[in-house]
């Protein structure tokens, strides 16, 4: 084991078994499996003598990597073959304000226009950007019910002459989650079609998506697919083509898609880490497996919650979360105790985010049952030895 | 050696035997050392039971790392404290249009104009991509010359009122390198100074910089930094604020400035690397060390193809690039052929660009003497036995 040559071996095996349940929010935790993996092939990946992070993005290695990678995503989530699957950079972040450069224009490119439900700290966030790109509408907001509750698609008072109508449909921070995504209806003063642009980044590949209810999906690798750095835009092919003149052209959907996301240097490492993830998820059943896994992760933790005086969650059941869970001790004094316990229990990244306060379990597909398990084992023991 | 739980150790024992000499333009080879240490530390980073890419970007584990990385890459190229880093997104091309939405309307926002000296592949992508964002002035421009020498500084034709000039400071397809950035003076029709803003992707750390001479350096990190999804900004703080409307929150360089280039989630697990190879170089002796390795390692290319009636570099001798050097065969039929038995003796990624043709043998701050000697070594015989 001392190969001198090989200082690697040692920590890897040392590493193994320090390994934690890791809660947080994202960058969020990665399969055991999968970090593996990436760690005996890091120094020559099948035989090559190179590292992914070494190969040129045109070289037919990386090429097998990443058409791998897009066929497989494909097969998860059952993309229609009129969807592209774009690999960009930048995070959701960045695609808030790359989505309108693309997308505002479509309707009528002289008074753009957008339709927002806000349902968090995300989608505020998205429409504030969304505004130096045009009118933005406000269809609906829960702010007046502290974001616990998703407005009733029946309450929405769309446009009838927006671009699209933007969801965020898991909002990571306060912790909802659309159960379904809507149908909106096709109509409009326009003859182009409704289309709903949704920011999945904090819930993609936890459930199937409903193809016929959303065009555009975009998100951020950190959460379920893997090292922050690569940006996913799935998007209906004829919705391609819109990008505003000012669009840097490394943003602009259709000169991506028409390099197959090799306009620029992609990063490389960071689809092949996704590569890795999509096969996991595979070799797990796939999305329609994952989900009952993650039905039965949230059930417990909500079940849980429900049924404790001690601490509780305030989000409306119908809207609750799958993926992000947040909850507070009746006696907030406790925080510290209760952070410093789990941490010491091997639960980490348990703390709320600075907006909401308490705490925030995010239980993504790579957090297995076991993980939700011990951690409410652990909330059961602190309650028991604080009364 | 055969522990069923952790796969990884035995990858990792048989990969380091199957090491090439990579010559890939970029992505490029990154230090065996870095690669190793990043294959220990996948698991667990320094005890916590989590992978780099697992962690919070907001964690102070990864806020440790972010500041290392910021601290060594500001000591290695001695970087002002009027300066300041940034790491973003999206690489170098996509700089190429978020550096004019940052800067094209610090003179004159009504009327955005920007100086070029076009010197190969890169500068003519970045001043194309820069006419989006107002009038483009080609100060000068060597594709009368086929881009094998840069045009002296006496011949620029600069304007008064441009917002910045730009370089490309080394051209890694044509494999030309300013030696030094000429001083280009600060007078105009207007009192805010002239700037130089150069793309330095491809030799970033590999010489020392005169930031006298230049106010904004950037660059896509996959030759000489890391793996390929962070960009590095090092822009002289006075000339951020000055965004255009549009630009996307996520690169405007103000917001990054002032959330320390956490706006958004950075590409944490590429700074991690990024970081390690900052420490390696320091290891190396830092960047004068190195620059003294780049200088031998260049010299016995060039030499030795400078004697060759087989082989040819036709780049003159005072814009030689010192990181990519391009070379033909004398007869181009044999190229397949030198390109299977480079391979075969363990040189990999030596083709030419397609617009260029031949062959190109990059040898960044990775590439050890001993590669390049191989590399001679190999060509010395392939002509031997060509003959």
């Amino acid at each position: 084991m001392n190969d001198p040559q090989n200082p690697a071996l040692d920590g890897l095996q040392r590493s193994l078994a320090e390994r934690v349940f890791n809660f947080s929010p994202g960058p969020a935790a990665l399969p055991t499996e999968v970090l593996q993996q990436a760690a005996a092939e890091m120094l020559s990946w099948r035989g090559t003598g190179v590292s992914v992070m070494e190969m040129s993005h045109r070289s037919k290695e990386f090429e097998s990597i990443h058409q791998q990678a897009l066929a497989d995503l494909r097969e998860l989530l059952h993309v229609p073959k009129n969807f592209r699957i774009l690999f960009l950079q930048g995070g959701a972040i960045g695609e808030n304000g790359i989505v309108p450069l693309n997308l505002a224009n479509r309707v009528d490119a002289s008074r753009p226009k957008t339709d927002f439900v806000v349902t968090g700290t995300w989608s505020v966030k998205t429409e504030q950007e969304a505004r130096r790109y045009g009118e933005v509408n406000i269809a609906a907001s829960s702010k007046d019910h502290k974001w616990h509750k998703i407005p009733d698609a029946s309450t929405w008072k769309l446009s009838d002459d927006a671009a699209y109508v933007h969801l965020c449909t898991n909002e990571t921070i306060v912790g909802v989650e659309f159960q379904e995504i809507p149908d909106i209806g096709q109509t409009g003063t326009h003859d182009k079609g409704r289309i709903v642009v949704a920011d999945a980044s904090s819930h993609i590949l936890s459930r199937p998506i409903d193809w016929s209810r959303v065009q555009v999906v975009y998100g951020g690798a950190q959460k379920n697919i893997g090292p922050a750095g690569v940006t996913i835009v799935i998007v209906r092919e004829d919705l391609i083509g819109f990008a505003h003149p000012l669009c840097p052209s490394a943003f602009n959907w259709r000169l991506v898609d028409e390099h197959d996301s090799m306009y620029n240097t992609p990063p490389t490492y960071a689809i092949y880490v996704a590569g890795l993830v999509f096969q996991w998820l595979k070799a797990q059943g796939g999305v329609a497996a994952i989900e009952q896994r993650n039905i039965a992760k949230a059930r417990a933790l909500y079940d849980f919650l429900d049924q404790s005086d001690f601490y509780r969650n305030e989000i409306d059941p119908g809207s609750r979360s799958r993926m992000n869970v947040p909850f507070f001790l009746r006696d907030e004094s406790r925080n510290e105790a209760f952070l410093t316990q789990a941490r010491a229990n091997g639960l980490v990244q348990l703390k709320g985010h600075k907006s909401v306060g308490g705490m925030r379990a995010s239980i993504y597909n790579a957090m297995p049952l076991e993980g939700v398990t011990a951690l409410i084992e652990f909330m059961r023991e602190f309650e028991r030895t604080a009364a």
